[in-house]
């Protein structure tokens, strides 16, 4: 049974574990500062399908397809698929599973899906509603840049704060008991925060106030500080963001110096020419799956906060006039691994 | 705890009740067969807003109040909020409730929202993730015309079997214990189903096998019937998804004499021209809030199957010619009232 440590704020008590996990990225971020981590990736982002779209679905199919083998899995052994992606009416995930027979429950949190997913997932496997559930989303540059900004043809100019969607997936599969070391030991999921920032292009700035929400909630539901965790990772605040949101923790009295970004850290922001850095529902899940797990399974980190950030906005509220509003929900994951 | 039953089937054995609810309609929905249900309803359905999706937006967060002011609740007074809705980035909801500071939980389950956002409370106040929380839906016809077929201006004509979205929202508390005669039993979380269906303009045949999948499948997982029930209330099938739903489940041995469809019952589909019946998240939301709700609150109804039912296609994979994969998410409420 899940303790309640304030509204949004939930401990794990029971035996919640990340029991397999899988990424894969695109060729663009396999060339990146994480390359060698990224043990998965494709070459030819089509993936052979032929529209971005179905790409993207096809991404999310072997993405969970290599968290099953990774343990011998069979999609028999997962009860529920919690997945969701940015692409209208979620199609990418939605189209991803119908052969499977699986229960789908399908999420929408923006960039924020892969910390949404995993905290539901474990919510769901410590109440007792599944034994074993997978976590899944994804983003697509391809996808994304014709649903939101332009299609590629046109070759739009990019503005220098604005962020490149990353094309990859990240699958985790989250049991109660099990032999895994990576214990999900609480969430916190987060409020809507909109500050009335205005820029498409600057989305790492008006996710940072939700970032900064959530992550100061959360200390001060649990009594802990950034000091008592490895590290503090934001989904894809990038760099401008990753600014932003340090300042407005230390307003806060909380001096993040252990803070990374999955956004910062998945490009060379200068040398491959992305802006502030990566984005997308794939960018925190595919960071995650290959750079953070395998390090808490090992045991050379011991524990870590993992904050994906969402931005709620769409095309439509934009030319609307409407401010964008940005959402974070936040996973604590710790190793038992000595 | 929750007791799993099956994949997907949930028996909630703690004391998981409906504690509040509220339903708000538009001027066509309150003309309908059920017009003297609808208590609450907008006369002016812009809700004196500059845009049909912020009218939407509206929508929800007036019933969200009025659902908290039906038991003198606060939005403090809640944990979690579960919404989501039909627009692209799910924006109805996402901008609902920034002013709130309350916990989103964003789903996107297209026309099986309600079902699939009161699952997942119930589930999360059952694990004991929070005490009480909100679940939310809602459509607007203006809204999604424009997004899923023409702007009303262009004057469209409809096809036959179409069905017409509801202009409607639904919102239902939550709680873990409390004095609610309305008792949520057992929930199944579908699977996607595609049987290679491309007419877009006969949404209730898509979703009939989502739904006979969901029902049969809960029906085996809890060796139950559909004698067993008051009624089973699917979402929006409407007259042909029902004929063909109702087809499929006795050739699985199961007669749903007791079948009811939220989108037949909304709207006199001869008299109010809107071919096939109702759809929409807010079809079933709004119908099992002011129709259904209030009967087992008074024991005049003793327990249903609440199934709501959704089309996981977009504009875009409609336009790439993939077929349209349904899903249904299903709810056992009962009634302790005598």
């Amino acid at each position: 049974m899940s303790r309640r440590l304030g509204p949004g704020t939930v401990e794990f008590t029971g035996d919640i574990r990340i029991e397999s996990y899988a990424a894969i990225v695109g060729k663009k971020e396999k060339e990146g500062p994480l390359g060698d981590y990224f043990e998965h990736f494709e070459e030819d982002t089509t993936l052979g399908k032929p529209s971005w779209e179905k790409s993207e679905t096809e991404l999310q199919r072997r993405t969970f397809a290599l968290a099953l083998d990774r343990r011998s899995l069979s999609p028999s052994n997962i009860d529920m698929l919690f997945g969701g992606d940015l692409l209208n009416q979620c199609i990418a995930s939605g189209y991803a599973f119908r052969e499977t027979g699986l229960p789908f429950l399908g999420l929408y949190g923006a960039c924020s899906t892969m910390a949404l997913s995993l905290a539901m997932a474990s919510a769901f496997c410590e109440g007792g509603a599944a034994d074993r559930a997978a976590a899944i989303t994804s983003s697509h540059f391809c996808a994304a840049e014709r649903q939101y900004r332009f299609p590629l043809e046109y070759g739009g100019f990019r503005a220098p704060a604005s962020q490149w969607t990353v094309t990859g997936s990240g699958c985790l599969i989250v049991s109660r008991g099990g032999k895994s070391p990576i214990r999900v030991r609480r969430a916190s999921f987060g409020a809507v925060r909109d500050l009335g920032l205005t820029d498409m292009n600057n989305m790492g700035c008006a996710m940072a106030p939700a970032a900064c929400d959530t992550l100061t909630r959360y200390f001060k539901d649990t009594g802990t500080s950034p000091k008592d965790y490895g590290a503090v990772v934001t989904g894809d605040l990038g760099k401008i963001g990753s600014e932003v949101f340090c300042d407005l923790c230390s307003r806060e009295g909380y001096e993040v110096s252990n803070h990374l970004d999955c956004g910062k850290l998945i490009y060379d922001t200068e040398s491959q020419k992305v802006g502030s850095g990566g984005s997308g529902c794939g960018c925190s899940a595919s960071v995650l799956a290959a750079y953070f797990l395998p390090q808490l399974e090992r045991g050379e980190m011991k524990s870590l906060l993992f904050m994906a950030t969402g931005a709620l906005m769409s095309p439509t509220s934009f030319q609307q006039g409407e401010s964008i509003p940005g959402i974070a929900h936040l996973v604590f994951l710790e190793s038992e691994k000595n």
